[in-house]
């Protein structure tokens, strides 16, 4: 263990694509929808397409065109959107409500649970994402997370990267930026805790996009530590 | 079940003295530090005496005599008034610190884990308390309290019974008042939710100010619900 990882006392962790897996369980979801209600859809670009609507209705937030607006509302209004591009008929309210809360749903990746019980024996284990709150303790309730806290963005009103995010949780967690871990799976999420005094800790999650998409890289020495997933970053703290 | 409970979805819970017993684990610290220090203090007395001085000090915040400040903060001035008032002699200022966040180390009433895990098979159950963030954080690792998710005052930057507290919980986890239930050991507490439209549950703690100290009691007809234990409690809510 290197020196500056005996500061460490908190780790923040990335959700949609660092700890769940947001593809493959929307693909499922819609492929079981689409099978009850007759539709021919390819759903792996219907997954990519919601999902890739996601950083825009933010950059729309962060412009101020939109007023601060929970993910729940971007998503939905993303999917209201899609639905229409991929020209599936009408859904009933219901139906668009309960599609849309999957994102509440999400199973994690399999090394996820295991991982951030060893994690947590020796540090603070807290969620740092842009979903808001009552989604990221649903989606703990479902994927049996066993986070410490749960942050949001939600809680800073601005999304990640804004630095305000950061500045939050580490206000919360009362404690200083360098002796927090931020773990996620992209490059723009861990600048931008780098930026105001975090470590950083990258996890690759290669099929974050299916197994044709494109998941963020790096390479030794652009993050303090590269891990393989929550055991291998588990090993690597020594916990 | 009577037929308003069917529409509960969420448990917030109150933290000090009803899922956590300051008293026993103050005197019980109290009583090591004075043995180590060799000095004679009437520990309960003193346990008394800084849970009192948390009302008074929330008060000075609530009038903006105090600019928001943290309970971490609030019971280190407590603290720093009642070590002269007990003619303590002089702690160093890493032993003051130390003892200062013995509550972060408070151990839960013995119902409380057992009774929280039968309730978040049916609702969600989060913290709803005075203490700050990061002081919850660490209390739920020291007691295993198996929370879904942490709110605090902190994060409305009101203390309760103030109404802005309240509201920001609901608004937090997506929900109407009315689906809400605030679960705890005290009428002022209870009131304060009440008053925004949550649900009401009385958990009678008898011990809280130790064997002679003074409890708040309820009488049916008080809440909606009066409940022996969290273990009652879930049997109420059919859990």
């Amino acid at each position: 263990m290197e020196s500056w990882q005996t500061s460490i006392k908190a780790l923040t962790v990335d959700v949609f694509g660092t700890v769940t897996d947001w593809y493959s369980t929307i693909v499922r979801e819609g492929e079981r929808l689409g099978c009850d209600k007759r539709l021919t859809v390819d759903w792996a670009r219907f997954a990519k397409a919601w999902r890739g609507g996601y950083e825009p209705a933010m950059g729309r937030v962060r412009r101020g065109e939109l007023p601060w607006t929970k993910i729940d509302a971007l998503h939905r209004m993303i999917l209201d959107d899609i639905l229409e591009d991929f020209a599936i008929p009408e859904l009933s309210e219901n139906e668009r409500s309960h599609f849309n809360r999957v994102w509440h749903r999400l199973d994690p990746w399999p090394d996820v649970v295991g991982g951030m019980l060893r994690l947590k024996s020796k540090y603070i284990v807290a969620a740092l994402s842009n979903g808001n709150m009552s989604l990221l303790t649903n989606m703990a309730k479902h994927a049996g997370i066993p986070w410490d806290c749960i942050l949001s963005a939600e809680l800073a009103r601005h999304y990640k990267p804004d630095r305000e995010v950061y500045e939050t949780a580490a206000h919360l967690l009362n404690l200083e930026p360098p002796s927090i871990l931020m773990v996620a799976a992209h490059r723009h999420d861990l600048e931008g805790a780098r930026a105001v005094g975090f470590r950083t800790a990258f996890i690759p999650r290669p099929l974050e996009w299916g197994p044709e998409g494109q998941a963020d890289t790096a390479q030794d020495g652009d993050f303090d530590i590269i891990a393989r997933d929550f055991h291998d970053l588990a090993a690597q703290l020594g916990s």
